[in-house]
């Protein structure tokens, strides 16, 4: 909190900022590193975080493109990041579960904590939700103003540039993954549709959270080769034959398809992969979930949406990660490699998430 | 159970049976009434029930039409009749929690009783599943055949002609109504899509399993009037304007939409007037369920499809019915009437639901 | 929000002050009514509430005899009222859910909301929680300082004092009712044993969110008689017969007893009228709960304490209690009858719950 | 099923019999080899088992000792074992799930199928269940007379006399550790106090069900070595400290403590290991639960019976089980030798389960 300066001189820092949209990705400066002022405390929930780490990831690629400006008409320039950790750095006087100092991870939305689904838990249902690095500056940046209700200690077996991408994907991926495991008992299985960032993220979770048999689809080999080298033994891979195949291993289908490619005809796929009152999670997305209501009656199926999650799931996803139960594979860059880092992003050529370390 | 008779004397009774399909129900006599053999106790666990009543309903008028001989294949002259009560005529020596003389309703599925399925008490999912009327012969005759594990003794407040819609429709719109329920907090809403047979069993339901403010939304003027005299105080007209209304008279729309009318266009207007989190329970059915999965995530939807009900459900269906906290509304035809009662069905001029008493 | 005074010249209101311990109770003035400062905005997250009415209980009795003394430990003198609504008097500039003259309730407890149990919406687990009228000044005043996490605006419907009461024993009435009926179907039954301020409104909450069978058991025959007035059937006089006559009526018991008594013998009557799988939800206190643990495996027993309720489930009641389908009996005094209304308590000559009205 | 025999000749087979209570258990011969006539099929839905193992445990001695008799009242002599695993030698034909030569585990309740309770899959609560073994003739013998629905067909990874064990003792494991995983979020910690023969198999179904700390308490260094063998790193010493441990370890307190020794001081030491909101798990008995019902209330505290485990609960176990999720030891002893390994098994000089292959 801004204490006794008389006359408080204006800091800078560099932050990653995007100045005009590029539907097609080809400038080699995408974005700019440019000096800004440093963010402030100036309400009693404030919480500055000095940046340790934040995730670059394909929504940052569809911010860049413009696809997101008709939702969100946010004015350019501003700062992108929306998966960022680092520690305390300086916290207005009403803050008190944190202090100057600790390990954070931020939870990617800020949130009123007084309406009633935020009452209940359930933060991503806030209707006065901000979401910093989409709708406000975010963290691609040395420093990121947020609020105490965002911030989540994080236990002394993790570095904030270890698990920034888990603050949006992962915990996507998480909470997707919680839900299919709250259904599942021992003798169900479940495929995962996708075994990239997120889905990967997802086999673990599940693994961690239920005893069902776990089952890898992907049309990648590489993929594949990883799941295997992740301890799952059932990988398959994944184009039309994929449905037929699940459905002889598993007799009669598989209780759960969590979806995390989202295409074209993924949908129609994973749908045909279930048995009598299974759920299709749809998590990636891009593509149209069409089925005629007959299918979803005669086979009492569920299709279920899944969005981000809330505050106590990120908690409980950085105790799986400090147990080493989750893990995540990172490639950091420097916060001036941004542009670097970003067309290794769209060339495929990165080794799992890309962080940005300022 | 066929004791000592040396000779044992073939008894007959009447039967409705189906002899041809008629693609456009034009007929007189869509179906006939034969003599056939009286079905006898050969197993430990048949019962042969004396029909009180068995109730028609439209899919009786999809199987004349042909429309389920594709997928059912059931070789011609059989008898109708899936929704059937009556009375305990005779059992096996292995039956013992029903004995002849007690009233009974009979679920519509015959089941193994041995799978995993049924031993989670999940009937509907039975592999070896049976449902008389549909693949074996029903009960629109004097005498039926089934198992133990169909019949339901009934409370004595219950007559089998009053309930019998109940074995399927109504079983139906239990379940569907329950599942709902059991996600209703106060201060949460429902909307009932379809005051109609099914529609208007799944609201009573509602009101007595849960505490949600019910919404009642139909095309028909006449429909919302019985709904009125039902005790359903928010009654709205359907149509494309009735999303916008809901989404106004609930805020941000609602919780759960329940769809027994299930055509071309409801599917999109159903999802409309959800809320964040919200849920959109396929009854009805003829139309596709066609949603861009980015809306799925957007608001974290849900699609539940519902297939009929188990033997527990029907069982506490009996119990709200002989409380009269659930009711129903019927018209009895004799059951050499059957062909007037198919055209009364066909031409809309019944009363509730019609019920054939031998 | 304190604004432009210079000098803020301190006001003064009238408040209820506890002094001295009164072991025996027989003091006339057991409570006094002393001038003391106005509260006044000084965080953010501040709200002043203009008290509309305070509901004086049983806990109030044991706080003057200093039964609490050891636990808390509050000096005296200190204002007490736990029970408290009114309208919001003046607020912080970081409050945004209500404003000035906004009709409001009180939640019992002020809650830090960050740590992980007020994150997931069970405040009462809250380790920084404080209790006003128990640890802090209470709402036996004029105004009364509390939090924004704690007050919930109230429906149209609802003057603040008479919901007042549900504040804190309706609340605790209704998170119990509540837990009971999550797991009630049709044909389920559950004994309410003592049907007086709390177990009157757990009756009326469970009729409304379940379709279970009410037995009301009460050893007074005024409280059956008040039971069957409110549309309640089944009311069997209280002592040791009760047991056996609910077990009889139930055939093998009933599914959960909620005791709203706890006295000597009642955890044990209540324990025998389990059926298998049954629940004994403890709300009245005072008395041992002994079983032996062999009881508790052959009939596969639970035992379920239940504290107060969190703020969603007071926004529950309140929207519950607004339909009227949960009602309440208030008699008021007011501010400076504080002591008349106490030895009326003591006295038993009070109907329904005692509010008092600055 | 009996067929085509004009005389059926009687077979005889070795069966272990109880011909007289010892108090003291301490005759050389408790028990005796007996010729009795073989079991025969007599109903469609009989399953005549040869015993592959059947599994002796604590509950003989009870049985020997005489103190189930006031209970049970069954005449002597009469054949011990109830828990049994084998081949099915023959059945009736109304059976079809199973077929001569399958390998299957017997669930210990012989039930109706047709009562509410077994129609909802609660088979435990059948009233009119027999128990082999205590209430009628058991599984100590070559061959053992059960029903249909109480034979599970092994997956071909499993031996019978490998998971006899698992019909009774390993079941009622199961379930309770079932109950407590359902309840365990990431974060959460659970006690398992007494790692002998079920609450070892309970901490290892425990592990693979979710993702809680699990922390080993037993009074017993021997117990507590086996457990970090099987890789459980949170083991502490049993006794009057281990709350306060516990407490310290986990800040305050843990959310559930599983109680498999059940003696008279353990009751009070696991209500005072649990954090608000924890429950208690009884499954070992013998002692008294008696705790003031404040501190029920003042913790929200829930204490939970657990009886035995449902058909499905098993099927579940053996899947764990087939997969190596689950591990048993046991020492297997001939039929002939069942008097040496109940001695051994009251000098405590078993490793593991003992199970008696005929």
């Amino acid at each position: 909190m801004l204490k006794t300066d008389q006359q408080p001189r204006i800091h800078t820092m560099k932050a990653v900022r995007l100045h005009q949209f590029d539907k097609d990705l080809k400038r080699s400066n995408l974005v700019e590193i440019d000096d800004v002022p440093e963010p402030t405390v100036r309400k009693q929930d404030d919480v500055i975080v000095r940046i340790g780490g934040a995730g670059l990831c394909r929504t940052d690629l569809h911010i860049i493109k413009g696809n997101w400006n008709s939702k969100v008409g946010r004015p350019l320039p501003y700062i992108l990041g929306h998966e960022n950790a680092g520690w305390v750095h300086d916290v207005g006087d009403g803050v008190k579960h944190v202090k100057p100092g600790d390990p954070v991870i931020v939870h990617p939305l800020i949130t009123d904590g007084t309406c009633p689904e935020c009452r209940r838990g359930e933060d991503m249902y806030c209707p006065n939700g901000r979401f910093p690095g989409i709708t406000h500056d975010g963290g691609f940046a040395e420093f990121f103003p947020t609020k105490q209700r965002a911030v989540i200690k994080l236990p002394p077996e993790l570095e904030p540039k270890d698990v920034a991408p888990y603050a949006d994907g992962g915990l996507t991926a998480y909470r997707a993954a919680r839900k299919a495991a709250e259904t599942m008992k021992p003798g169900m299985s479940v495929v995962i549709l996708g075994f990239g960032g997120l889905g990967h993220i997802a086999a673990q979770v599940l693994r961690n959270l239920c005893a069902a048999q776990i089952i890898i689809v992907d049309t990648s080999e590489q993929a594949l080769d990883l799941a295997r080298e992740c301890g799952f033994t059932n990988c398959l891979p994944g184009g039309n034959a994929a449905a037929e195949t699940v459905r002889q291993l598993c007799t009669s289908g598989v209780d759960a398809v969590m979806d995390f490619a989202g295409e074209k005809e993924t949908p129609e796929q994973c749908m045909s992969m279930l048995r009598k009152g299974g759920t299709y999670y749809v998590v990636g997305y891009g593509g149209i979930v069409s089925v005629p209501s007959i299918d979803l009656i005669f086979d009492e199926l569920n299709v279920v949406g899944t969005l981000v999650g809330n505050y106590t799931e990120l908690c409980e996803l950085m105790i799986l990660a400090a147990r080493e139960e989750v893990k995540l594979t990172t490639t950091t860059y420097r916060l001036d490699q941004v542009n670097e880092a970003i067309h290794d992003l769209i060339a495929g050529q990165l080794t799992g998430r890309a962080v940005l370390v300022p």
